[in-house]
């Protein structure tokens, strides 16, 4: 297969790295995508570093069973656990959703305070601070886990009296330390963006790294000369769904999500790769 | 070793299975427990029959390596979903936490309304409907799914007005129904039975199967002359558990359930039996 012809491996635990798949057919839309969804092992927010890197080592050798020209960690907590060892294994570009979402917070805070919400994991691995520090020493990172979050959006309380009471018990903490920035650090987040927006006001920019991500895919693929030029072919299967587990749950949710259409989902056993 | 001597196997997909540990600690004190809680892919409430059966399939094969004479399933989701295929494998008795509350739920409806609160999945397959109808064709069961119980619990929400709110939404069908027995149908639900008692109603019994499952593994025991009739040797750890991820989070957790005091949890890799 051409190397620009070669599909988007994209994965996440589960429906959240959708956000990102979603971002990925609007800016660069000629792209195939072939998204892989841990559903029967999610989620990884509360899990181990070393179980997560295992499982996300399974799905890297299952995508590239696809000749994959890229890949696309769209998951926070495996950015945050498994993207280095996943690069070391890989002869193809591997590219997190952590960095991209990092650099642009440490661009647009002007106060120096950034928040970040996410899961457990990512919080605890403090990998958000540590490549903000990177770009821009003088900022201070106030980290916040919200762990029912993805329940609350995987329920459809995406606007919901409930979902905001948990938000703003959540989100209290880093209103009082007064940040002008927060990261959406979970790809589930941006579901529940408005209400997570308006409890914060309208001061504090909200960043969203599915859409950092997909712009910086974007520039790799034009850098590497990788960019697919042709618009799919008539009746060809641009965008492809694996789950390891309820494939037709993943669709209607999928479908809530991406406005595309998705036409199928297959499952399979990700424990033999 | 001697039959009699030999440790119960309890597993569940995480925590929730350690209040039906608690219930058999409690009841039979010279029982020696093995418990694994399948943390690296909590939750099963929300997977599939085949996923479920093949975790559950590896978990009793970790068991069978320490001798057990006996497993429960402490998790009504695999109760449900894969008890029948577990039986067909396995030489030693198994049971499962659905049957003993199904029975005494029939036993006990005045009205014959029976409402069962538990996940999608033990929802789905409609096993407490059906073992009920087996004792007692004049009743009619109402089934409810409330996905948010589990991570609310996880949360630590046990009293609180978020947890009120859910359970109140999830609960209006089945006051309305005017059902007088309530099935706990998930083992993560024991631990919000206050809340769940004081919506409902004093009107209302709650059957909680961690409870009749103890006593139906004593009665099992006694019935085949299993009983451990010697009381653990001093320095014998009485009480193993095991998970699959976070060893230690999962003792946290265990310590605010069972105040036996929990010496230690192992991490295994589950995958690989």
């Amino acid at each position: 297969m051409e190397q620009k012809s070669a599909p988007v491996g994209v994965f996440d635990s589960g429906v959240g790295g959708l956000t990102v798949a979603r971002e990925i057919m609007r800016q660069i839309p000629n792209e195939k995508i072939i998204y892989f969804g841990d559903t029967a092992r999610v989620p990884y927010g509360s899990k181990s570093q070393e179980t997560v890197t295992r499982f996300s080592k399974q799905i890297v050798r299952f995508l590239q069973t696809f000749q994959v020209k890229t890949i696309v960690v769209a998951c926070n907590t495996a950015s945050a656990y498994a993207l280095d060892e996943l690069e070391k294994e890989s002869e193809i570009p591997i590219i997190g959703v952590v960095k991209p979402g990092a650099r642009v917070a440490a661009e647009v805070t002007r106060n120096g305070r950034i928040g970040v919400i996410a899961t457990e994991a990512t919080i605890g691995s403090q990998i958000y601070s540590q490549y903000i520090k990177e770009l821009n020493r003088d900022v201070t990172i106030y980290g916040k886990a919200c762990p029912l979050f993805v329940p609350l959006v995987e329920e459809g309380l995406w606007q919901d009296p409930v979902t905001d009471e948990i938000a703003r018990r959540y989100l209290t903490e880093l209103i009082d330390i007064d940040i002008d920035t927060l990261i959406l650090g979970c790809t589930h987040y941006p579901l529940i963006r408005s209400t997570l927006g308006r409890i914060m006001g309208g001061d504090v920019t909200l960043v969203n790294p599915a859409y950092e991500t997909a712009r910086e895919l974007k520039e790799l693929l034009e850098e590497k000369g990788l960019l697919n030029e042709e618009p799919p072919k008539l009746g060809e299967n641009q965008y492809q769904f694996y789950v390891s587990d309820g494939a037709e749950k993943f669709k209607r949710f999928a479908n809530s999500i991406i406005k595309y259409g998705i036409l199928s989902a297959k499952t399979i056993n990700i424990e033999e790769y």
